[in-house]
């Protein structure tokens, strides 16, 4: 088994590696959507990262990752204790998936039979504590997305079926890749992506270059190009640790509350789902670069990644999202 | 387990707990239609109003609820008389829901065989004595909101399959939420909920940062907040409870019934749900301020809630529903 | 349990009325088609009607409501005599419903195995002497609306599925209601519906607040309203039961024939099916006058319930249907 | 059990008459497609015409209604030979029929199992020797259009499912109505048809006053009505059966097929059914007028119902069908 | 039993009757696509042309036809070894067929219970060493026609279902007809169809007179005219059957193999199977008419048959198909 | 059993040819999508490919095709050892394939009751090791070709239902033709392609000859044909696997990267996989043509294969791909 290509060694695209990280720290910010050109490594951030943490401790067998014995669920019959590390998971969700394939399947009639609920979990069971990757997020039945936000913002998934009721935990991190050129998101989902970012070919010959050379020697020479770059995959891993542990005592000075609702205000953002996200954001860019207490700084970093998506159309305003957010944030954060 | 976030620390949105108070003290109203923008908390009210009335006292495993044990139905075979209490319920209904789903599941087949009728009780039982709450009702399919308008209308849950047929009461109080950009109900439909607000997210800044430091402070210091909260929620409770009380007995004036009529008139709403809906949430106000008995100004009061989305397109007149009520209300109550 | 609202309570309305009281004279005139605004009280018409009609004597478990035991089905497995009054049947068909909910269930399997019949009877076992109800029939599927039309005019309901055939009488009176902006039925459909009325919300003031009163009355002083209305509801019954009576003993002059031939042609109405219906009505509406013969006033009277959804759209005169039948009925019959 | 109303008291409606009596003579001929206006008596005129036929002797029991035991088929297992008679059967193809239920159900299973094969013949098993019905035709799927007409022109219905091979007699005579308006027959499946007729609403006020006093001394004098018409249907039996025997022997020289085949090109009718049609056609009118040979007249009688449906649309000609088959006739045949 | 019209009695369609009796002499060519008219005896031709060919000799009960027992497939499981002489078998394969009724269903759940291969053989199977005739192949779903060309291609029918896999010999040329004014087939398919024949209804009028003649005598003395033409089918029979022993040893000289390709090379047509086609044909022709060698004449005469469905449409040329043929034939073969 | 048509038989073609060669070589550079006219042998081609390289050792009865018993999958339960020669395989994939049939049916049932994991492989398993071919790939629906691409990439078949897991290798070269005339494939799709080549039929009336004679002489006298290419064909085998072997050594110099990068940025392709795919399409040629390094020349060669089915559409830009890519070749690697 080969390990994914490193998250250090990817060339660039620093918002979407930036968001990424931020979704490490406070997994409570919500999903990642990554907009942007085929083959630009969305799918190979995402198991790069997870390759990167920490590994997670788990009860052996437990079909929801859990850590200790007594937070696996009843239905799985858990019998004993081990404990065992395993890498963050990253699970993928296929296009054209069911339903029954995402929360997992309820046997009513088995349940009827054998009196005791028939439970097979499913895809959401098995990305618990870890992430959730959906390519062409924008092909997804509507449904199937909007449960996932569902589950993705509770931490829980609960299967009811006929009277019978199966819930567990699904705490995970929701990324999803999609070209906006192919078919639109509905605002009320793109809204409940946390944050979300966009991601080009690079159009400089020295970067793709390099590109081409990190993907060729991790295909022609493995062993030595891994062990060149697990070093500062350490590193970043680390940082990232500590930031987990800095976040609960952050400071939110009275300020910031206002620069988060003022830049949304004049955004037009809708609701306020957008203030929220912001302001966790910014603390957990904070929590990363080590400051202790959030501010205009770091509310300043991340608007970008957690306001673009959630801006009205305007018909009088030409400028691309990302352009709107950078001018208003200049205007009001001056 | 948290509590949900507390109904009283709802920053604004008046006209929106208003309605849903009125429900709390005449659920005979019909339900409750929220219009508007996403992010502004409209599944928060409802799970904060439930969650503030006193709790209701059900026969241990009754399906539906029931208070007393020759209210809950016979195919629940019921044995024990325990009393308990539980929390007014709130029962979501997920978009792509089935029929059985909601209606609970007949099985024909068991019944045939085991001489009995076999019955798995859907979302209707469970929301028996509560809320029924449905997110982008415009999205569901009509025959599902149909049938759900009847039943709370009725206030009885009919199953009939093949000649089989099964009752049970489901009372509860449908609030629907959506957003009018996305596609319309059936007039039919509109007509049939008894009041619909509309909300939009605060465009005052200190609305704003009200809102996301109250939340912020009920996700990062969620025992200190609710302590502060609770008492309020109390007050609130006892007003709603003395209410109900009062409404049996509450007067009429004729001229109040003038008023209703000549309101529906002068807007041209079709048929004659608008006075009666007008009539009894004028009525339910009326309790809750305490009066004797109904008034012109609890009319004036309600209007908008209970007609706004009963008027017919008038293509020459521009302003929306909300102003033309307005007008209406001005030029006729005046 | 409650009974339905009076009647003779419902204001205004009168061609509704009429038309509804002329098929319970002869319910071989064919159904009634409703169109017009929601809230008018279409559905609540229909169940005051039945609900004021003499009782009908019926086999106890008989699935047709046979009024003696030798006209109960065979495969009904009658076993008892009992003869017992039930109201009159009013039959809700709802939207989406399927073919075997409404003719009756033939399981073929069950036959075969049992070697007898295996049939689970339907709505229109449940409707027979009776009505059935459709709300919005534009709405249902056409082949669900052509067997309707088919049965309420044979009397006779047969399933036959894989060689094996069932019958059973099915007479009942539909009832449609439809709004003419939803969706037109086929002109076939239209045709062979008996009449259709026109309902409207009333416009003038008194006559709202009247409606209001009584409805609220009804609602918050049962008792009280209902005996002050048991009266009224009465001596209609009793002019309906002699009206039936009455009726195989009309005579028809020549001149009527003439009248109702020279109306349809003057209206180009295609077909002869609007003939014999004006024919039929006429002769209904004479009797609950009391005429001893049919008379020109009795055609002029109903020829706008039983004509005006057999014309021909014509792109010349853009008066509506009543207006057409109004204006040659003047010409015709001057 | 009440008689259908009387062929003979049909009012007008000729060449309808003239071309269902032509079936009645030589069922080889092919379908009758009945094109106008609702509520002229197709259906009506279809049962009529059966109910006049002489009874046809059957075995009884046997599902395909044949005359002797040793043409019943082997999977009927008709163990005795009684014959009895029964009224020509008229068979009523409902819309959205499923072709099973039409050519009947093959059960392999039940065939595999038992070793004998499981048939249960459907609705073309029971309109053998007699008449099929559909109204609506246009609005039937293709597929069994075709398989109706492929069947009618065969005379035998071969169902085949999975190597299991089941046939039996199916000769009938189709009989379709259809209104133009409503939706076109593809050209092929016009084309099988034998003749076609157009049927209208009776614009002449004393003849509309003969349907009306006709049809309701029917229903309202039901016995003295038949007793006046039986005589006159009895009479049009027997020139019906005299017209059957001397069919065979018709002469047929040599103009008439030049006749035929002139016509045919000159209206530029496809294929060369029109032709054969038409001269079958011919032949048995001269048969039921007691001629000797076929002569022109007899062509020129029938032309317009042999034809009309065969004509290709002519873009420069804005004639109807009919009006063009007449102008063509007395050009041809002048 | 009654023999079908005879092959030689058909009246002019000769380049249709042509493209049937070269398939006759190398079934090879593939399928035959008859464009044109309806009523013009596309179905009857086949028929004919069958009738007319020698009998084959079968394996009494073998479901392929096979000619000698080894050559029966094992899963038919064919225990004697009695040779019986067969009619050539024509197969129609109905509009609407499912892909197993044409392949043959594999009933896994048999094949694995019993451990024996359960294959219901399907109409390819009973088509082998025949024809297969689809009227209005146009009609038919793509994926059923490519099917029907890629066995009638390769000669043999696989069927595979999970794992298992059944095949048996499949040898047949496809007749398809079809009217190329209701839809057209997409050019993959036209183009592996062999050859293609137009056919139009005589527009002369002794043709006509002849073409009802000879019908009319078929159906009304079947014997006196079958003993006339039985003759004339047995010579064309011997002509087939001598040119088929003569195809293997035809010389193809090089200046044939040149006319071939530059045609196709005039003509634009894509691909080379036009020009295979071509060179087969002219073979097969040139073995019809007793040549020893292919020459330039039978390219000519076969050319519109091979060609006229393979040419892209041009759209600065209006001429038809055939008109296009046959002045690049003119101007090449000059 | 006749063997494929030989490859190097093929005339012409070069373009086709060589891209498949190269897959042969490395098979990790991905499919090749054949766009082009029809008949012009491109399924002939695959299996003429797969028919010259050397047989395949496999275990005997192994579902997967693996070398050593080892690689067998344990769903497979090969007990026996023997090792056999295969030639390399070629699977069809049929449009309107279903999923299960392509990835293999888990059957979850059986799986519970035998306590073993049921597994019916699918065409997947049956390619690995060989080729996979899709005939009219853009017809087949974007799930099965996303998920060939998947497989394709990853080299592993993994089947996941209800969590039940079944891995097992799936290494082949997809090989895909299209009509870019009949519905494009969407930009994800034609990106993961590793090469595209266009084919048309020979315009030159030599060549056409020569493809005619070859295909007649193969039909016509097999055996010697076969033997005249024989010899070649094992020639071109023997080029392959020598570069099999000196492809791992292969030296990529700088320049070579940045030719690879300049080229994919002056064209504007999406993401990287074009630079990627052109590095190891330029390897796998030049250790065809036997040279020590990667060159600009053999860049050059392979980049319209590799690049054409990756530009975006240029609306200023009416040039074909092939075009821009051959002029911006000139351009930057003047």
């Amino acid at each position: 088994m080969t390990q994914p290509f490193p998250f250090s060694a990817i060339v660039g695209q620093d918002e979407m590696k930036q968001a990424m990280i931020l979704t490490a720290i406070d997994p409570g910010i919500g999903g990642v959507l990554v907009f942007g050109d085929r083959g630009t490594g969305k799918s190979t951030a995402v198991r790069a990262l997870a390759a990167l943490l920490p590994p997670i401790r788990v009860v052996a067998g437990c079909p929801v990752n859990s850590p200790t014995p007594d937070k696996c669920p009843d239905w799985a019959h858990i019998a004993q204790h081990d404990i065992v590390e395993r890498p963050t998971p990253v699970v993928d969700l296929p296009l054209g998936v069911t339903e029954d394939r995402v929360v997992g399947a309820l046997d009513i009639e088995k349940a009827l039979t054998s009196g005791e609920k028939a439970f097979e979990p499913g895809l959401l069971a098995r990305a618990n504590r870890g992430y959730l990757y959906i390519d062409e997020v924008n092909l997804l039945e509507d449904h199937i997305v909007d449960l996932l936000l569902d589950v993705a913002q509770s931490g829980e998934n609960v299967v009811e079926r006929e009277g019978l009721s199966i819930r567990h935990p699904a705490r995970f991190v929701l990324v999803g890749s999609g070209n906006p050129e192919e078919g639109e998101l509905r605002p009320q989902l793109l809204d409940r992506f946390g944050m979300s970012v966009e991601v080009t070919s690079p159009k400089d010959i020295d970067t793709r270059i390099e590109v081409i050379r990190r993907r060729d020697a991790y295909e022609m020479d493995y062993e030595g190009f891994m062990s060149h770059w697990r070093e500062q995959d350490a590193a970043l891993r680390d940082r990232i640790v500590t930031a987990r542990g800095k976040l609960p005592a952050m400071e939110t000075p009275e300020e910031v509350l206002r620069d988060c609702a003022e830049l949304c205000l004049a955004l037009g953002s809708d609701g306020l789902r957008g203030e929220l996200t912001l302001l966790r954001t910014s603390r957990a860019l904070a929590a990363f670069e080590g400051a202790e207490k959030v501010g205009r700084e770091h509310v300043r970093k991340v608007a970008p990644s957690a306001l673009r998506h959630r801006l009205r159309r305007d018909p009088l305003d030409e400028a691309g999202s990302t352009t709107r957010v950078a001018r208003v944030v200049e205007e009001v954060l001056a």
